[in-house]
């Protein structure tokens, strides 16, 4: 069995639990977290749930401890901290930082004998994968990213931070007429605008300015100035009615041409279609954390990416088996 | 550069030698072939054609053999017989003698200090590859692999086999709607004959009985007994205008549950449409030659599988690069 530990239990901690409950070849011990530990409860039967600081006495009880903070602060710190103890594994998502989080993180790993994944999850993690296979199938090709339709949590928050919003959940919705023309092989330029399209569904306060509060999301730079917004007035009952979950998805594509006269059109698609975006995350991060262990077993240490990492490694199946059943 | 070689010049031959001259670090070093060399012309200017003989002493010239026999009886005899000699490259895709082939080709290679992939393409190859991925993501799920659009080669030379037949283009269709059904994350049970149809195109010999040749391709057992089969009788010129490219492609789907109640669905669907068959393969086995080479170097020897090569070995871009451009 690998033992698993979680330190973090938000959305994506909890994702992570669902999937090591899933794979007969591994079992949690324990969840960690910065807050009082009678407050979290847990939903796998008999795991306790620690303070961080018992993480400093666990380094024998835990073969891979996952990282569920953000990115903007928490990781950053985390990562490297931990990897001087475990196995870890983060879905560190900050793509302008990464070089640096990977150099911290490889230093410490190495310098313990610990072996490390970081941005582990589906973007960065599986889009990144499907992005490099392709790139290196069809060297004379164009790469595209939908995203979608899904529930993104930064521009959901960024809706909540505006005066007047009490809850928002945002949805970011791909062009289909864009995937279309992608699909078709034309590679065609994309502005921002002509990719994906914005819709909020917004409860306000009482009394609040709906016109200014529409105004504010619409023209919001960065999150949505560059967009085509649409923006929905609802109820607190209609928001935990309609929008309670956290759907994602979408497609990474790559459309190339082969032969002398570039004569032939080649399209390649990974599509995910998620009914809960941190359930998958987690479910992606348990394969890669039973990946970290195998490799440490095998003394490759070091900080790793899902680019460094053979495919084998994130099965409990043997070398023959994977040959007989999914070759 | 890495030097390459192509040892038999047929469709797939010629794809290779296609994404050779799409690959900035690869040279191609010669064409071998068990015809006269005479009689063979390629495409890449300055590249000579050899007999196969010469492959015995050309070992400082080459640094990765791709073997672009048949499966049947030239691959189980080449590739062990050549791993001996080169790092080699093949696409052996017959299903149940792969431990037998792998393990005479491991030994070949290990002996000589050679590194190899065998059974590299797009099924098996990339197909694989995703149905890895996804059950280790996903071990409460279900597969299926969709072909299609696209000509089956084998099946086209079945009915090219039946008296009073001159030339046939069989395509294989998936069914749309049982791909419907799995993509909405039904997980259906799905006969032979729900998820595929074939539709046959023939060009009969002068006076041949239509009625006979129709009734022998549909009820041929394995190749088209089991499946729904369109037949359609054409001209040559009907042919050589309307079915000389070699389109193909299909999905790999998996579907799988996640959630202490089993309440989420995900779908995670991996797509390809190809202009050309064997360029789209000659592709994947140019970016694997790269992958050869790297661990070869590194000291990496034996047989390998896609499985066993970690994404980044395909790559000419560093790991710094691949970090930060494609993560």
């Amino acid at each position: 069995m690998i033992r698993i530990g979680i330190f973090g239990y938000g959305n994506l901690g909890k994702g992570v639990e669902c999937a090591v409950a899933k794979n007969p070849d591994m079992e949690l011990v324990g969840v960690f977290t910065r807050r009082d530990p009678a407050s979290v409860a847990v939903k796998t039967p008999g795991v306790k749930v620690y303070r961080e600081e018992a993480l400093q006495d666990m380094t024998d009880e835990i073969d891979v401890l996952v990282l569920c903070g953000g990115s903007a602060t928490d990781l950053p710190q985390q990562t490297p901290k931990y990897a001087s103890l475990y196995n870890v594994v983060d879905s560190f998502d900050t793509h302008a930082r990464i070089p640096e989080h990977f150099a911290n993180v490889d230093a410490a790993a190495k310098a313990a004998g610990k072996t490390c994944v970081i941005s582990c999850g589906w973007d960065p993690g599986m889009f990144s994968l499907n992005r490099l296979y392709a790139n290196c199938i069809l060297p004379d090709g164009k790469d595209y990213t939908f995203w979608g339709k899904g529930v993104s949590q930064g521009h959901s928050d960024a809706v909540r931070r505006i005066d007047g919003v009490k809850d928002c959940r945002q949805y970011t919705i791909p062009v289909e007429e864009a995937m279309q023309a992608v699909r078709e092989g034309r590679q065609p330029e994309l502005t921002t605008r002509q990719k994906h399209v914005r819709e909020c569904f917004v409860v306000a306060e009482e009394g609040a300015d709906l016109a200014r509060i529409e105004s504010e999301i619409k023209n919001m730079p960065n999150y949505f100035a560059d967009y085509d917004t649409t923006v929905h007035f609802i109820t607190e009952e209609e928001m935990a009615r309609d929008h309670s979950g956290l759907p994602h998805g979408g497609s990474v594509i790559r459309t190339g041409v082969t032969g002398f006269e570039n004569e032939h059109t080649h399209v390649v698609e990974y599509k995910l279609t998620l009914d809960s975006n941190p359930e998958f995350t987690g479910s992606v991060i348990a394969a890669y954390a039973r990946a970290v262990y195998r490799m440490n077993q095998e003394g490759m240490t070091g900080c790793k990416t899902v680019f460094d990492i053979a495919p084998a490694y994130l099965s409990n199946f043997s070398g023959e088996e994977l040959r007989a059943h999914l070759l």
